[in-house]
Protein backbone atom coordinates (compact mmCIF):
# COMPACT_ATOMS: atom_id res chain seq x y z
CA UNK A 1 0.00 0.00 0.00
CA UNK A 2 1.00 3.26 -1.27
CA UNK A 3 2.41 5.58 2.30
CA UNK A 4 2.47 9.15 2.83
CA UNK A 5 4.98 10.65 5.26
CA UNK A 6 3.73 14.29 6.32
CA UNK A 7 3.72 16.46 9.16
CA UNK A 8 1.02 18.78 9.71
CA UNK A 9 1.02 22.08 8.41
CA UNK A 10 3.59 21.76 5.37
CA UNK A 11 3.17 21.21 2.00
CA UNK A 12 2.66 17.67 2.62
CA UNK A 13 -1.37 18.27 2.25
CA UNK A 14 -1.11 18.69 -1.57
CA UNK A 15 -0.35 14.90 -1.77
CA UNK A 16 -2.44 13.66 1.07
CA UNK A 17 -5.42 15.22 -1.08
CA UNK A 18 -5.04 14.22 -4.25
CA UNK A 19 -4.58 10.61 -2.65
CA UNK A 20 -7.83 11.01 -0.77
CA UNK A 21 -9.33 12.40 -4.03
CA UNK A 22 -7.48 9.64 -5.84
CA UNK A 23 -10.05 7.23 -4.45
CA UNK A 24 -6.47 4.59 -3.70
CA UNK A 25 -5.90 2.98 -0.57
CA UNK A 26 -2.92 4.70 0.94
CA UNK A 27 -1.11 5.36 4.51
CA UNK A 28 -0.62 8.62 5.84
CA UNK A 29 2.33 8.45 8.63
CA UNK A 30 2.80 11.62 10.77
CA UNK A 31 6.08 12.86 12.14
CA UNK A 32 7.02 15.91 14.08
CA UNK A 33 8.90 19.23 12.54
CA UNK A 34 9.67 20.47 16.20
CA UNK A 35 11.22 16.85 17.47
CA UNK A 36 13.15 16.84 14.09
CA UNK A 37 11.68 13.56 12.83
CA UNK A 38 13.02 14.40 9.47
CA UNK A 39 16.58 14.64 10.58
CA UNK A 40 16.32 10.87 11.97
CA UNK A 41 18.18 8.17 10.73
CA UNK A 42 15.29 5.98 10.50
CA UNK A 43 13.41 9.01 7.74
CA UNK A 44 16.74 9.59 6.30
CA UNK A 45 16.81 6.16 5.30
CA UNK A 46 13.52 6.96 3.35
CA UNK A 47 14.09 10.45 2.55
CA UNK A 48 17.50 11.71 2.60
CA UNK A 49 16.31 14.98 1.45
CA UNK A 50 15.06 15.03 5.01
CA UNK A 51 11.90 16.52 4.27
CA UNK A 52 8.43 15.85 4.01
CA UNK A 53 6.34 14.75 1.81
CA UNK A 54 7.72 11.90 0.64
CA UNK A 55 5.88 8.92 -1.14
CA UNK A 56 6.75 5.24 -0.91
CA UNK A 57 5.42 2.97 -3.30
CA UNK A 58 6.14 -0.79 -4.13
CA UNK A 59 9.05 0.29 -6.62
CA UNK A 60 10.77 3.35 -4.54
CA UNK A 61 10.18 6.05 -2.46
CA UNK A 62 9.18 9.13 -4.43
CA UNK A 63 9.49 12.59 -3.24
CA UNK A 64 8.93 16.82 -4.77
CA UNK A 65 5.33 17.84 -4.57
CA UNK A 66 4.84 18.05 -8.16
CA UNK A 67 6.07 14.83 -8.78
CA UNK A 68 4.24 13.34 -6.63
CA UNK A 69 1.06 14.91 -7.63
CA UNK A 70 1.88 13.72 -11.37
CA UNK A 71 2.14 10.54 -10.51
CA UNK A 72 -1.09 10.30 -8.18
CA UNK A 73 -3.14 11.40 -11.46
CA UNK A 74 -0.91 9.13 -13.60
CA UNK A 75 -1.74 6.12 -11.78
CA UNK A 76 -5.30 6.78 -10.81
CA UNK A 77 -6.65 8.19 -14.36
CA UNK A 78 -10.02 7.04 -13.35
CA UNK A 79 -10.10 9.82 -10.70
CA UNK A 80 -9.35 12.15 -13.80
CA UNK A 81 -6.78 14.15 -11.72
CA UNK A 82 -5.23 16.30 -14.71
CA UNK A 83 -5.39 16.38 -18.15
CA UNK A 84 -3.60 13.13 -19.13
CA UNK A 85 -4.07 12.96 -22.68
CA UNK A 86 -3.31 16.28 -23.89
CA UNK A 87 0.67 17.01 -23.32
CA UNK A 88 -0.30 20.89 -23.91
CA UNK A 89 -2.84 20.82 -20.60
CA UNK A 90 -0.92 18.72 -18.82
CA UNK A 91 2.58 21.16 -19.39
CA UNK A 92 0.02 23.98 -18.11
CA UNK A 93 -0.67 21.62 -14.93
CA UNK A 94 3.11 21.19 -14.43
CA UNK A 95 3.62 24.60 -14.90
CA UNK A 96 1.47 25.89 -12.13
CA UNK A 97 2.59 23.17 -9.68
CA UNK A 98 6.21 24.14 -10.22
CA UNK A 99 5.26 27.46 -9.79
CA UNK A 100 4.08 27.02 -6.49
CA UNK A 101 6.92 24.73 -5.71
CA UNK A 102 9.68 26.91 -6.62
CA UNK A 103 8.87 30.21 -5.73
CA UNK A 104 5.70 30.50 -3.54
CA UNK A 105 6.89 27.88 -1.42
CA UNK A 106 10.27 29.28 -1.60
CA UNK A 107 8.90 33.23 -0.89
CA UNK A 108 6.99 31.36 2.36
CA UNK A 109 9.98 29.55 3.38
CA UNK A 110 11.94 32.80 4.19
CA UNK A 111 10.01 33.28 6.74
CA UNK A 112 10.75 30.45 8.86
CA UNK A 113 13.39 28.59 7.10
CA UNK A 114 15.99 31.76 6.56
CA UNK A 115 18.83 29.40 8.36
CA UNK A 116 19.09 27.92 5.12
CA UNK A 117 20.21 30.86 3.18
CA UNK A 118 21.69 33.35 5.71
CA UNK A 119 23.93 32.34 9.08
CA UNK A 120 23.41 36.03 10.12
CA UNK A 121 20.45 36.58 12.56
CA UNK A 122 19.34 39.85 11.56
CA UNK A 123 19.69 38.96 7.69
CA UNK A 124 17.18 36.38 9.23
CA UNK A 125 15.46 38.56 10.31
CA UNK A 126 14.89 40.85 7.20
CA UNK A 127 13.96 37.78 5.04
CA UNK A 128 11.13 37.75 7.04
CA UNK A 129 10.21 41.20 7.13
CA UNK A 130 9.92 40.75 3.03
CA UNK A 131 7.38 37.61 3.02
CA UNK A 132 4.45 39.47 3.34
CA UNK A 133 5.32 41.37 0.24
CA UNK A 134 6.46 38.57 -1.71
CA UNK A 135 3.87 35.96 -1.02
CA UNK A 136 1.41 38.90 -1.90
CA UNK A 137 3.15 39.88 -5.14
CA UNK A 138 2.84 35.88 -5.97
CA UNK A 139 -0.67 35.71 -5.33
CA UNK A 140 -1.72 38.90 -6.96
CA UNK A 141 -0.20 36.87 -10.12
CA UNK A 142 -1.83 33.38 -9.51
CA UNK A 143 -5.41 36.09 -8.88
CA UNK A 144 -4.66 37.94 -11.83
CA UNK A 145 -3.30 35.22 -14.33
CA UNK A 146 -3.13 31.94 -13.28
CA UNK A 147 -6.32 30.53 -11.86
CA UNK A 148 -9.40 30.10 -14.18
CA UNK A 149 -11.89 29.37 -11.85
CA UNK A 150 -13.91 27.85 -10.12
CA UNK A 151 -10.35 25.73 -10.34
CA UNK A 152 -7.73 26.39 -10.51
CA UNK A 153 -7.41 25.30 -14.72
CA UNK A 154 -11.08 25.67 -15.28
CA UNK A 155 -13.75 23.50 -15.12
CA UNK A 156 -12.33 20.65 -14.28
CA UNK A 157 -10.65 19.71 -10.83
CA UNK A 158 -6.93 18.86 -10.99
CA UNK A 159 -3.64 18.15 -8.77
CA UNK A 160 -3.47 21.86 -9.06
CA UNK A 161 -6.34 22.76 -6.76
CA UNK A 162 -4.97 20.78 -3.41
CA UNK A 163 -1.22 22.30 -3.96
CA UNK A 164 -2.91 25.78 -4.22
CA UNK A 165 -4.93 25.46 -1.45
CA UNK A 166 -2.19 23.84 0.72
CA UNK A 167 -0.51 27.36 0.22
CA UNK A 168 -3.34 29.82 0.19
CA UNK A 169 -3.84 28.23 3.70
CA UNK A 170 -0.59 30.05 4.56
CA UNK A 171 -1.48 33.63 3.86
CA UNK A 172 -3.15 34.32 7.34
CA UNK A 173 0.21 33.37 9.27
CA UNK A 174 2.20 35.29 6.26
CA UNK A 175 0.53 38.23 7.01
CA UNK A 176 -1.64 38.43 3.98
CA UNK A 177 -5.22 39.12 3.62
CA UNK A 178 -6.48 36.67 1.58
CA UNK A 179 -9.32 38.95 0.83
CA UNK A 180 -7.12 41.10 -1.56
CA UNK A 181 -7.30 38.03 -3.55
CA UNK A 182 -11.37 37.27 -4.21
CA UNK A 183 -10.49 33.89 -6.79
CA UNK A 184 -8.12 32.75 -4.46
CA UNK A 185 -10.38 33.25 -1.24
CA UNK A 186 -13.28 31.49 -3.40
CA UNK A 187 -11.13 28.76 -4.40
CA UNK A 188 -10.04 27.85 -0.68
CA UNK A 189 -13.85 28.30 -0.34
CA UNK A 190 -14.22 25.63 -2.80
CA UNK A 191 -11.69 23.28 -1.73
CA UNK A 192 -12.90 23.73 2.21
CA UNK A 193 -16.49 22.48 1.06
CA UNK A 194 -15.03 19.29 -0.40
CA UNK A 195 -15.71 15.73 1.65
CA UNK A 196 -12.12 14.81 0.73
CA UNK A 197 -10.70 17.74 2.45
CA UNK A 198 -12.65 17.90 5.52
CA UNK A 199 -11.57 14.36 5.70
CA UNK A 200 -7.83 15.06 5.47
CA UNK A 201 -7.82 17.88 7.70
CA UNK A 202 -9.87 15.89 10.49
CA UNK A 203 -6.99 13.21 9.67
CA UNK A 204 -3.95 15.56 9.91
CA UNK A 205 -5.53 17.16 13.40
CA UNK A 206 -6.14 14.38 15.23
CA UNK A 207 -4.45 13.64 18.01
CA UNK A 208 -1.23 11.28 17.69
CA UNK B 1 6.67 26.56 -34.81
CA UNK B 2 8.05 26.36 -31.61
CA UNK B 3 9.86 29.70 -30.14
CA UNK B 4 12.09 29.69 -26.98
CA UNK B 5 12.90 32.99 -25.49
CA UNK B 6 15.69 32.57 -23.78
CA UNK B 7 18.86 34.70 -21.93
CA UNK B 8 22.99 33.41 -22.40
CA UNK B 9 24.10 31.97 -19.07
CA UNK B 10 20.52 31.07 -17.83
CA UNK B 11 18.15 27.87 -16.34
CA UNK B 12 16.40 28.42 -19.75
CA UNK B 13 19.52 26.27 -21.36
CA UNK B 14 17.88 23.24 -20.18
CA UNK B 15 14.96 23.66 -22.08
CA UNK B 16 16.76 24.54 -25.32
CA UNK B 17 19.08 21.59 -25.29
CA UNK B 18 15.83 19.39 -24.99
CA UNK B 19 14.01 21.41 -27.78
CA UNK B 20 17.48 20.36 -29.57
CA UNK B 21 17.49 17.11 -29.12
CA UNK B 22 14.30 16.07 -29.96
CA UNK B 23 14.38 17.08 -33.68
CA UNK B 24 11.84 19.33 -34.19
CA UNK B 25 12.25 22.59 -35.66
CA UNK B 26 12.18 25.57 -33.26
CA UNK B 27 13.46 29.29 -32.80
CA UNK B 28 15.72 30.28 -30.36
CA UNK B 29 15.28 33.92 -29.48
CA UNK B 30 17.47 35.57 -27.00
CA UNK B 31 16.45 38.49 -24.44
CA UNK B 32 18.98 40.59 -23.12
CA UNK B 33 18.66 40.61 -19.17
CA UNK B 34 21.56 42.93 -18.42
CA UNK B 35 18.76 45.46 -20.84
CA UNK B 36 16.05 44.59 -18.66
CA UNK B 37 14.30 42.99 -21.57
CA UNK B 38 12.62 40.53 -19.27
CA UNK B 39 10.91 43.39 -17.82
CA UNK B 40 9.98 44.92 -21.21
CA UNK B 41 5.73 45.88 -21.64
CA UNK B 42 6.17 43.18 -24.88
CA UNK B 43 8.37 40.42 -23.09
CA UNK B 44 5.85 40.55 -20.15
CA UNK B 45 2.79 40.36 -22.19
CA UNK B 46 4.52 36.86 -23.20
CA UNK B 47 5.60 35.91 -19.67
CA UNK B 48 3.94 37.94 -17.38
CA UNK B 49 6.56 36.81 -14.68
CA UNK B 50 9.37 38.49 -16.34
CA UNK B 51 11.46 35.81 -16.09
CA UNK B 52 12.86 32.84 -18.84
CA UNK B 53 12.47 30.44 -20.05
CA UNK B 54 9.00 31.04 -22.05
CA UNK B 55 8.12 28.87 -24.53
CA UNK B 56 5.26 29.83 -26.96
CA UNK B 57 3.61 27.39 -28.90
CA UNK B 58 0.21 27.49 -31.16
CA UNK B 59 -1.57 26.26 -28.21
CA UNK B 60 -0.49 29.67 -25.85
CA UNK B 61 2.78 30.39 -23.70
CA UNK B 62 4.73 28.07 -21.39
CA UNK B 63 6.48 28.76 -18.78
CA UNK B 64 8.88 26.69 -15.64
CA UNK B 65 11.72 24.79 -17.10
CA UNK B 66 10.25 21.08 -15.57
CA UNK B 67 6.69 21.71 -17.02
CA UNK B 68 8.70 22.86 -20.23
CA UNK B 69 11.09 19.75 -20.54
CA UNK B 70 8.25 17.05 -19.71
CA UNK B 71 6.35 18.99 -22.71
CA UNK B 72 9.21 18.39 -25.36
CA UNK B 73 9.56 14.66 -24.06
CA UNK B 74 5.67 14.17 -24.70
CA UNK B 75 4.97 15.97 -27.47
CA UNK B 76 7.97 14.57 -29.69
CA UNK B 77 7.82 10.57 -27.93
CA UNK B 78 10.24 9.37 -30.75
CA UNK B 79 13.12 11.27 -29.43
CA UNK B 80 12.85 9.03 -26.29
CA UNK B 81 13.74 11.93 -23.70
CA UNK B 82 11.82 10.19 -20.54
CA UNK B 83 9.91 7.33 -19.94
CA UNK B 84 6.69 8.09 -20.32
CA UNK B 85 4.69 4.70 -20.30
CA UNK B 86 5.50 4.26 -16.73
CA UNK B 87 4.40 6.94 -14.56
CA UNK B 88 6.75 5.90 -11.43
CA UNK B 89 9.99 6.06 -13.79
CA UNK B 90 8.26 9.65 -14.90
CA UNK B 91 7.76 10.62 -11.49
CA UNK B 92 11.78 9.88 -10.83
CA UNK B 93 12.34 12.27 -13.75
CA UNK B 94 9.83 14.68 -12.21
CA UNK B 95 11.32 14.38 -8.54
CA UNK B 96 14.72 15.09 -10.00
CA UNK B 97 14.20 18.10 -11.70
CA UNK B 98 11.64 19.55 -9.00
CA UNK B 99 14.58 19.51 -6.92
CA UNK B 100 16.72 20.93 -9.28
CA UNK B 101 14.32 24.36 -9.71
CA UNK B 102 12.87 24.66 -6.07
CA UNK B 103 16.40 23.70 -4.53
CA UNK B 104 19.33 23.76 -6.48
CA UNK B 105 18.21 26.72 -8.51
CA UNK B 106 17.02 28.40 -5.64
CA UNK B 107 19.88 27.73 -3.92
CA UNK B 108 22.13 29.78 -6.51
CA UNK B 109 20.02 32.14 -6.91
CA UNK B 110 20.51 34.14 -3.47
CA UNK B 111 23.84 34.85 -5.39
CA UNK B 112 22.70 37.72 -7.84
CA UNK B 113 19.28 37.89 -6.88
CA UNK B 114 18.71 38.13 -2.85
CA UNK B 115 17.20 40.95 -3.82
CA UNK B 116 14.07 39.16 -4.57
CA UNK B 117 14.41 38.57 -0.81
CA UNK B 118 15.26 41.14 1.39
CA UNK B 119 16.00 44.94 0.77
CA UNK B 120 19.07 45.05 3.25
CA UNK B 121 22.34 45.11 1.32
CA UNK B 122 24.17 43.43 4.36
CA UNK B 123 21.07 40.66 4.48
CA UNK B 124 22.03 40.08 0.46
CA UNK B 125 25.77 40.01 1.15
CA UNK B 126 25.11 37.43 3.67
CA UNK B 127 22.94 35.12 1.54
CA UNK B 128 25.64 35.64 -0.92
CA UNK B 129 28.31 34.05 1.59
CA UNK B 130 26.39 31.34 1.96
CA UNK B 131 25.68 29.98 -1.63
CA UNK B 132 29.45 27.99 -2.16
CA UNK B 133 28.50 25.65 0.92
CA UNK B 134 24.58 25.62 -0.24
CA UNK B 135 25.23 24.30 -3.98
CA UNK B 136 28.26 22.31 -2.71
CA UNK B 137 25.42 20.23 0.01
CA UNK B 138 23.22 20.24 -2.82
CA UNK B 139 25.60 18.57 -5.22
CA UNK B 140 27.22 16.42 -2.54
CA UNK B 141 23.22 14.81 -2.61
CA UNK B 142 23.03 14.50 -6.23
CA UNK B 143 26.68 12.64 -6.35
CA UNK B 144 25.58 10.51 -3.87
CA UNK B 145 21.69 9.42 -3.90
CA UNK B 146 20.72 11.00 -7.40
CA UNK B 147 22.58 10.50 -10.21
CA UNK B 148 23.18 6.80 -11.30
CA UNK B 149 25.35 7.39 -14.10
CA UNK B 150 26.19 7.59 -16.51
CA UNK B 151 23.05 9.81 -17.29
CA UNK B 152 21.19 11.34 -14.18
CA UNK B 153 18.11 8.05 -14.76
CA UNK B 154 20.64 5.51 -15.47
CA UNK B 155 21.43 3.60 -19.17
CA UNK B 156 18.83 6.15 -20.89
CA UNK B 157 19.70 9.76 -21.21
CA UNK B 158 16.33 11.90 -20.33
CA UNK B 159 15.15 15.50 -19.79
CA UNK B 160 17.47 15.41 -16.50
CA UNK B 161 20.49 15.48 -17.95
CA UNK B 162 20.30 18.51 -19.87
CA UNK B 163 18.77 20.58 -16.27
CA UNK B 164 21.80 19.13 -14.40
CA UNK B 165 24.54 20.39 -17.10
CA UNK B 166 23.06 23.74 -16.65
CA UNK B 167 22.94 24.01 -13.02
CA UNK B 168 26.16 22.57 -12.91
CA UNK B 169 27.84 24.58 -15.50
CA UNK B 170 27.33 27.41 -12.63
CA UNK B 171 29.25 26.12 -9.58
CA UNK B 172 32.15 27.09 -10.79
CA UNK B 173 31.08 31.15 -10.84
CA UNK B 174 29.24 29.63 -7.46
CA UNK B 175 32.19 29.22 -5.75
CA UNK B 176 32.35 25.21 -5.99
CA UNK B 177 34.94 23.29 -7.46
CA UNK B 178 32.76 20.58 -9.66
CA UNK B 179 36.40 18.30 -9.33
CA UNK B 180 34.41 17.09 -5.53
CA UNK B 181 32.13 15.70 -7.46
CA UNK B 182 33.20 13.28 -9.88
CA UNK B 183 30.08 11.61 -11.01
CA UNK B 184 29.38 15.01 -11.74
CA UNK B 185 32.27 16.01 -13.19
CA UNK B 186 32.10 12.96 -15.36
CA UNK B 187 28.31 13.48 -16.44
CA UNK B 188 29.49 17.13 -17.51
CA UNK B 189 32.03 15.99 -19.96
CA UNK B 190 29.69 13.32 -21.55
CA UNK B 191 27.00 16.05 -22.62
CA UNK B 192 29.92 18.70 -23.74
CA UNK B 193 30.96 16.07 -26.25
CA UNK B 194 27.09 15.62 -27.28
CA UNK B 195 26.74 17.16 -30.96
CA UNK B 196 23.46 18.96 -29.72
CA UNK B 197 25.13 20.65 -26.83
CA UNK B 198 27.85 21.92 -28.74
CA UNK B 199 24.99 23.00 -31.66
CA UNK B 200 23.23 25.31 -28.55
CA UNK B 201 26.38 26.36 -26.82
CA UNK B 202 27.75 27.88 -30.16
CA UNK B 203 24.07 29.57 -30.86
CA UNK B 204 23.67 30.82 -27.49
CA UNK B 205 27.51 32.43 -27.66
CA UNK B 206 27.13 33.51 -31.16
CA UNK B 207 27.03 37.81 -31.42
CA UNK B 208 23.30 38.79 -31.25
Amino acid sequence: MLKLFYSTGSCALASHLALEESGVAYEAVRINLANNDQRKPEYLAINPKGRVPALVTERGVLTETPAILAFIAQSFPQAQLAPLADPFLFARVQAFNSYLSSTVHVAHAHKGRGIRWSDDPEAIQSMRDKVPANMAECFGLIERDMLAGPWVMGAAYTICDPYLFTLANWLDGDGVDIARFPKVKEHRALMAARPAVKRVLAAQQAPA
